[in-house]
C-alpha cells in the first residue's frame, strides 16, 4: 500500500474503491490547464473543468471571510451553485482586497469561461488563488481561457490540477473508480492547500467530479458531511484564506444513481469522504521541510469544550513547535487545554501521547519518558485528550510549526 | 530620555513621577533573593517579599486558566486577596500539573513565608514559575526560604526581580517616586515574563508595591483599570499561562493618602498605568533574538468586534512572521481582519501602516510602496484598522515571530 494514495494511518482507503490513472476524469468531463503568463515563473496558471452534460448538478462551499475575495463573491451572488457546469481558476493572483475592479475581472472571467466551454454564465463558477491586493492582468487571463478551452480533454485532470498550484509541494489528486450496485462510477479530486506557506499562496482549492447521478441536495449533503469532515478539523497555521472554495458536480454520464439512504450512498460517501479526508491531512502536511503531522483527538461532556480544546491545542504555537522539534512536552498541551476552558480550575483532565498516558486528573503520572521521547519522532503524532463527563468527541489535524515557516513568510516580500 | 525606563513611543513617561534606584522598596517593605537549587544554573530561584506593615492592603489578578498550578490554587482559596503581607516566589519550577503533591508544597510554602515574615499564612500570597509536571524539591525550597528570611533588606528589591526570572533577556522592574499633594509615595515593580520564549518559562509575574495608603477596594480597582490597558492587551503568542499572577501591595508607610475620585488618585494611576503598560511592552518584546514589537489599533461600530480584529491580527503567526521580516504585506492583515469577522463580506475596512493608507474601504490604493517598505524596519511598528461605524475602540501589542522561537521551543527538551 506504499503507493497507495491513502498513505495516512488515519485514512482507510475505501474498500469497494479502485485507484485509476490520475488525470482521468469522470465520464463528461474535459479539463485543461494553461500557461498565461500570470506566474512570473511561466508555470501554468490558468484550469478549466467542463462537464458536457446538461444536467449536471454541483454543491458547493466557500470561505466566510468577511474579506472573501472578488471570485469568490461574484460565484455566490451571480452562479447556480447546484448547477455548475464549467470552473475557471486561476493562479498567481487571488483577485482578493481589489475593489470594484476586481469585481468586473471576476465577472470576465466568467464570461469568457462560459463562451469556451459553450455554457451559459450562471452555470460558470470562478476561483483565484495568489498575491492579495494586485488587479489581474486580465488580458492574459482571458487569452489563457481561450486557450484552456482548445485544450479541454478527457484526461486533463492532471493538467488541471498543475495549473491550480502555487507552492504546494507536491501534487493533490486522485481518481477512482467506485463498485456500485448498478455499476461503476467515477471519482475524482484535484486540490491544492499548503500548510505552513506564504499566505497569498495558503488558500484551500479542491474540485470533485462524478459521474454518478446525484441530486443536487443530495450531493450537498455529502459535500456538507465530507467537508466537516475532512476539511473542517485541519488546522494549519489558524488562518481563514479570503478565497477558499470546494465544489462537487455531478455529471451522472455513467448512467450509476445514487439515492438517498441506500447501500450505494454509503459507499460513495466513503469515498468521497476518504479522499477529501485524505487531501485535507496532505494539505496539512504539505510545506517545505514539514516534518509531522498531528491528531487530537478530544472527548468529553460537552461539544462545545471538546471543540474548543482541540482548537486550542491543534493552534497553539507552542504545540506545533514541539511537534516539529520532536519534543514530548506535554506541559504544552496541558496549557492549552487549561486556556481553552477559563475558569474552570481544578481541571481533571487525562492526557495521552501515542498511547502513553502521561497525565491522569490533571496531574503528572509516571511513564517511560525514553518510550515517550522515541514514540513523537514519527511523522504522524497523536494525542488523546479526555476531559470529565462523556459522550462528545471531536478531532483536530494541524500541521507542526518550523524553520521553513519562519523563512518562507518573514523572507517573502510582495 | 534614552535611558529612561519609560522607552516606547506607546508610553508616556508619568508628568509627575521620578524614576529612583531600582531595588530601592518603598517604605515599610522588605525583599531578598536567593539561590536554592532548584535551577540547574545556579541562579537564584527563591524570591521573598514582606510588608512589615499589619495593615497593608492589596489587589490580584490570576491566570483564568483551567489547569491552573497549585500556588495559584492555594493562594486564590487560603489567602486573604485584599490583605498579603508576604509574596514568596521560586523560579525553575511551576508546581502546575502535580496534584495533591503539588497542593501540599504549595501550602509548605505558604507556611514556611509566614514564619520567617512573621505574619499569618493567610497573609501570605504564593507563585511559582518555571516546568510544569515536575514535583518541586521541596526541601530545597523551605531552605531557601528560610535564607530569604534572614537577607531581606529594604533595597531588596533587584535581588527579588532577579530571583524570579527564567529566561528573560533583560530584567523588568522599576522604582518610582511620584509627588502627590501631601507628600512624596514610592511605587515599585518587579516583573518576569518573555515572549517567544519556552512555553515552560512563560508565565507573566507582576509585583507592584506602594507606600501610599490604599483602600482595599481602590487598590483593586487601580490593578483592575491598569491590567486591562496592560497585561490584558498583550498576546504573545496567544497563550494563556497556568500561572499568571498580578499583585499590588499598599503599605501606607509614607502616610501619603490616595482618596477616590481625587487628583491625587488620578497622579498615582497614571503612574501606575504607565509602568505597567511598559513593562507589558517589556514582556511582548523580550525574547532572544525578537526583533519588532507591533501596535494594532482597531476602530469601528462594535465593541466586540474591534476586540475580535484585534485579537485575530496580534495573534496571526502571519502578521508575526510579516512583522518580524520586516514585510509591509497588508495582505496578511486583511486576512486577519476577514477572518475575524465571518460572514461580513463584503466588508469595508481601511488599514493604515505607520500612517500610510494601503487600503481603503476594503481594496487596495496607490501608495509609496517603497515608503512603506522603509516604514515597517523601524523596533515598532503600528497598524490602524477602521471598521464601519463609529464609537469603539482598543488596541493590542504585540510581539513579532522568528526563528528564535522555533530554535528556543522546538528544540528544548522537558
Amino acid at each position: 500500500m506504499a503507493d497507495s494514495f491513502f498513505n495516512s494511518r488515519w485514512v482507510d482507503a475505501p474498500a469497494q474503491a479502485t485507484e485509476v490513472s490520475t488525470g482521468e476524469l469522470p465520464l463528461g468531463f474535459r479539463a485543461a490547464g494553461v500557461a498565461a503568463g500570470i506566474k512570473p515563473s511561466g508555470n501554468k496558471d490558468i484550469a478549466l473543468i467542463v462537464s458536457d452534460v446538461p444536467e449536471t448538478t454541483s454543491a458547493a462551499r466557500f470561505s466566510r471571510s468577511g474579506a472573501q475575495s472578488a471570485p469568490v463573491l461574484v460565484t455566490r451572488q451571480r452562479t447556480e451553485l447546484h448547477a455548475i457546469r464549467a470552473i475557471i481558476v486561476n493562479s498567481g493572483n487571488a483577485n482578493a482586497a481589489t475593489g470594484n475592479r476586481g469585481l468586473d475581472d471576476a465577472a470576465k472571467m466568467q464570461g469568457g469561461a462560459a463562451i469556451v466551454a459553450g455554457v451559459s454564465e450562471a452555470n460558470v463558477a470562478i476561483a483565484s488563488t495568489g498575491v492579495i491586493g494586485v488587479p489581474l492582468p486580465i488580458d492574459k487571463v482571458i487569452k489563457g481561457i481561450a486557450e484552456a478551452g482548445r485544450q479541454l480533454r478527457s484526461d486533463g485532470g492532471a493538467d488541471f490540477a498543475e495549473a491550480i498550484r502555487t507552492t504546494d509541494a507536491f501534487a493533490k489528486n486522485v481518481s477512482l473508480e467506485v463498485a456500485l450496485s448498478t455499476g461503476t462510477a467515477r471519482l475524482s479530486v484535484q486540490a491544492k492547500g499548503a500548510g505552513m506557506i506564504s499566505p497569498n499562496f495558503a488558500t484551500l482549492l479542491v474540485f470533485a467530479q462524478t459521474d454518478a447521478k446525484l441530486d443536487a441536495d443530495e450531493a450537498d449533503l455529502l459535500l456538507s458531511v465530507c467537508t466537516k469532515r475532512s476539511f473542517d478539523r485541519i488546522s494549519v497555521d489558524g488562518q481563514l484564506s479570503t478565497s477558499d472554495t470546494i465544489i462537487l458536480q455531478a455529471s451522472g454520464a455513467s448512467g450509476v444513481s445514487i439515492e438517498p439512504e441506500t447501500e450505494d450512498e454509503k459507499i460513495f460517501g466513503e469515498a468521497l469522504d476518504a479522499a477529501l479526508r485524505q487531501i485535507a491531512l496532505m494539505v496539512a502536511r504539505d510545506g517545505e521541510g514539514a516534518r509531522r503531522t498531528g491528531r487530537v483527538l478530544v472527548r468529553g461532556g460537552e461539544q462545545q469544550g471538546v471543540e474548543r480544546v482541540a482548537h486550542a491545542v491543534a493552534d497553539s504555537p507552542l504545540v506545533k513547535t514541539a511537534l516539529y522539534g520532536g519534543d514530548p512536552n506535554w506541559g504544552r498541551i496541558i496549557q492549552a487545554v487549561g486556556a481553552a476552558l477559563p475558569g474552570t480550575a481544578p481541571l481533571s483532565v487525562d492526557i495521552t501521547i501515542e498511547g502513553i498516558p502521561v497525565c491522569v486528573a490533571g496531574a503528572v503520572v509516571n511513564h517511560d519518558t525514553e518510550a515517550l521521547k522515541q514514540a513523537v519522532q514519527g511523522s504522524e503524532i497523536e494525542y488523546e485528550i479526555t476531559l470529565p463527563g462523556e459522550g462528545a468527541e471531536t478531532e483536530r489535524y494541524f500541521s507542526d510549526l518550523g524553520h521553513e515557516y519562519i523563512t518562507i513568510n518573514a523572507d517573502y516580500t510582495t
